[in-house]
């Protein structure tokens, strides 16, 4: 159950304190040149220490290919990779070794396993995105080749919204600020928010929103595997998500069907809809408009503050964790849900090639 | 790409139009005996034509099962059933043969797969779920066994919301009334709204709310196939879904930490957690409290009123549909949403068999 | 796991005494014109009753389509289908509900599901191959698009073997007598074979050899799924088959390597080899020579003389069945190992679309 | 398609002269003590360089695990490993860069891939089946919890055949010679037989056979994951194998109905068989008798002499191999069929958990 994907499939592995952190991509189709640095790059927009409103933790995130990449071009066997494990502080966590923090998965794991790995989580870290941000930055270039682009972009952080509609931002001015979000005067607001929490030893929530362009009318798979359905699937399996909407979402909900409906209209690119309630799928399958959707995160759970909480024997215990964590998780989620979006896509683009002889 | 489930897996088929909808379970287990008075019962509930706020077309949706099933007991071998369709007004269809209806999956299937059955959706009809309702009827039986319940109800059409919290409604009440919510007061406002929408020629969208009770901590897979990430993926594969929400959901991303964080506690039933922002999940597996979701319907696509749209040749043309069509499909979505959410929780019942020797 | 295929998928149902047998075909191209007497034909090679050298047993075995095909064509959604169980004498039986047959699965079903349908060998029965045998006369005619031709056949009887080797017969007679081998001299005798065990109330095994032409040079998966392998489970999934050998097979095993070894060879169709030890697959991949395989049968279990056994209470009881059964399955095997081969086939050139951009 | 198992989930990465080989096994449950000392020891098993009879190729072959076991026990979470591949000479490979060898994967790789990495056989080398015994080893160490052992040997080499059955032989003495036959008389011949083709630069086939002992009725899924069928897949996806048999095999096809039943018997230990023809395997579902089988190995293509061949462009070529390699793989591939064996097993054991409630 470690495995993501159905025909460009990723299998990872790793805990925050072990070894590494990696995976094995197995299906990615063989004569890919890999640019090297772009990967890289994904990394760095995820790692903590990257600005003052992220954690202050210092991780290298250098990966490292095990296989499956020979002079450059990727061979069609699988690739492996990892991205090993280096200043981590395991003996921070000795005092928490018989402690259910709240909210987090402490408690679930002992009941699923009757055993788990207290260092930093184990296998439930938010480090294990790193192996979805190396496949994702894979999957990315794969569908640039058709002409695909894929951007996040802090929407939300707390109260604080970006109001403006996305279509009337410049979403490649999204990394220009350290709060990734497209829209300068809100962002200015997010990071003050952000540094709010920070000074309070507490955290804050919010929403990231993505959109692919350039995506054909085709994609995507009538009944279960609907695009929007695989689409959420990838979204609420990011640690820390709590909520997943496409289109017009949970407010289009309020429309009547005459306000909600997208219009056919004929153009010059051919058969488009006059507006974009449908998000771009429409009975589980792309149109050719933009997709776009958004995803709810809720505020992390480690607080640098006093909290109350049972360890294993149900004692009544006081914890007060100290070290270095995000007040708010939403600017470094920015490359995950890039990475879950194009998993998705470059899964649907191959499915795309069996529908028809 | 028509099959549903890991352990316990439904494989649906059937159009609208053709000889019938209906289904495979493959992975039932063996010697459960089967009461076929609930699975007829959920069809019912989902069936057209069962209140003045549905569609007033007639189905009688009798299930025939075809194999699996001996002497009133599963064998441990596929389970394969059909509903036959019956009194389907094919040639209502056939001046829509060539016609893209806003909002429908008539133009993207015909882009996907080069062709389309266009009589009533075909494929993409809701009536598909049908299969889903009889194989969840099943799954909700094996999770009665285990002390199980599941119970969704409609919380809100258009811009009437249940306001009171489900843990102050009886949800045994949910069908007492015919628009499925269990808040007398507020039922009778939602029905006002619909028959207002069906008036209008129009429709209206909703949300349905679901709660499951009794399963045990431990069920869920930590990475991608998180206990949410797998309901979300079955909601999100329902016709008409635009998104998903558990526990606080999107209005919990407006909390700080220290409010959201839900405290575990010592009780006379062992471990609990004071608050339940988590919705009974937390790292992607059950802590033993109540799961809880919210799913948005849009107001359906089919209007009884003239629309512009295109034909397959970029033609403009004017619909104008007839027929028998639901103004809002949340009451016959309820059923829908518990035989989902039922296919995910046995599905990770028979996981968790799996987890240690 | 009544699922065969990793592309063109089908799930099978159906026990031999209750409503039917029948099968989803899942992942199948849209647009395909279907010959259905084609399929038809097949299920004639493989029924009871076609000549005086198998079983009198009448069974019509007229496939329904119950999805998936409109107007001749199909649409990309799943095939769904069922041949209805008529003359099934489950009374005959009766007598054997508690009784565990030599060398049939009645105990082991016992003991996995605690269960069973003991009624004709419920879902054990060879019956359900009639599944099989329609999907793949569907997949033939996949593969009949793309040049491809399988032609199993039967090359050994008891000791009656088939010595010439199948390149210097004419396949395409093979079905000009009832035992089905192309080798007019050898159906004789072994035709003689089959009357002299049927006389004796008695049974006899034999192989089943296949020759698949036409497959380019590039299907099959380098390491697990090797194309051998897939064929190999596909044939070991078929009741009574004991053993799978490819190319040079278990002879093979004696040579040496300077003797085994295909060289490499320039010819007017580009890269040949000179001899085809390896079958048409190296590595694991098929290389553009034909694929030739045997498939080992065990004489089949059903005697019409007594035999001792115990029933479920360990107490010993001699049984002495009636009914009308095959002195020897193989010539009814035939379309049965074709229809495997031809599953397997298909699902790498569906593979084969994903190997590269 | 790098991924073997349902359950208990292998998959490999690696190419002979890359980085290193390994895997990931997903789905081993929780809890189980690892002797790390038993998996190194059918790494040696295995390893080139082991005897005068195998290659004088020095390969440490120490294996490193990078995730999923904490304090030496399984966490329930991926179990990550890799062996570094080290005294690899690639430079060896330079002149095979453009050319076919005969029998090996070279010609089809580029087929399917139209690249690929030549330096010896990258991902097509046998060198892969090295995380197949890691795998392995840990799943023998699951069913040795089960009271089940695995022990395969070798039964023939080219025309030296054990004749002893199996059951009269003392197969704890398999490992007592480099040949691995448990009958010390015919090890001596076949010992003997390969040093023979070792001076010839030749190489030599066999077959390895393999009895699994403990197993109790139940397991195996009655139509295509038939236990032997999965078994069968299991074998024939390991480099050089040619074909599969179980039970009475091949042989058995010649025996009457008669003959070949086994006949139930009331024992001590409960129901059991008088023969078992039937390889411990009814219907596809294991009876609790020994399971045995035969896999046949061809000559390895390699060899140490000149050969006719051609290059990529059809160039008639001759090649001359220097290194080191093997006369024989039969003994070094006594570990390899116990691993697929033990993974197909332990899958099966699992598997079994979820017939019933």
């Amino acid at each position: 159950m470690n495995t993501f994907g159905k025909i460009f499939r990723l299998t990872s592995f790793g805990e925050s304190h072990g070894r590494g952190i990696g995976g094995i991509i197995d299906g990615c189709p063989a004569g890919i040149e890999l640019d090297m640095d772009l990967i890289q790059k994904d990394l760095a927009r995820r790692k903590p220490g990257q600005s003052k409103i992220t954690t202050q933790r210092k991780e290298a995130d250098q990966v490292e290919f095990l296989s499956g990449i020979f002079e450059g071009k990727t061979q069609g066997t699988p690739i492996a990779f990892i991205i090993w494990n280096k200043d981590q502080h395991s003996n921070d966590y000795n005092n928490l070794k018989d402690v259910y923090r709240p909210s987090h998965a402490d408690y679930t794991y002992q009941q699923k396993y009757g055993t788990r790995d207290h260092r930093g989580g184990g296998r439930s870290s938010a480090r294990e995105t790193i192996a979805r941000v190396v496949a994702g930055a894979i999957a990315k270039q794969i569908l640039a080749v058709k002409g695909i682009t894929i951007q996040a972009f802090v929407s939300q952080v707390g109260e604080v919204k970006m109001e403006k509609p996305y279509t009337e931002t410049d979403l490649t001015k999204t990394d220009d600020n350290i709060v990734r979000c497209p829209d300068e005067e809100t962002a200015a607001k997010m990071i003050e928010r952000i540094e709010k929490a920070g000074k309070n030893h507490d955290t804050v929530g919010g929403t990231v929103s993505c959109v692919a362009r350039g995506i054909p009318a085709g994609w995507g798979e009538p009944v279960f595997n609907k695009l929007h359905a695989d689409l959420g699937f990838a979204m609420l399996g990011i640690n820390a998500v709590k909520g997943f909407e496409y289109g017009s979402g949970f407010a289009g909900t309020k429309l009547s069907g005459s306000e909600h409906n997208d219009v056919f209209i004929h153009s010059k690119d051919g058969i488009r809809t006059k507006t974009n309630n449908s998000g771009g799928i429409q009975g589980g399958i792309s149109n050719g408009e933009d997709i776009y959707f958004n995803v709810a995160f809720k505020p992390i759970a480690t607080l640098l503050k006093e909290q109350q909480t049972v360890d294993k024997d149900s004692n009544e215990v006081t914890i007060n964790p100290k070290g270095r964590h995000d007040p708010c998780v939403l600017p470094r989620a920015v490359p995950i849900v890039e990475s879950m979006a194009a998993l998705v896509l470059v899964d649907h683009f191959l499915l795309s090639k069996l529908n028809s002889m």
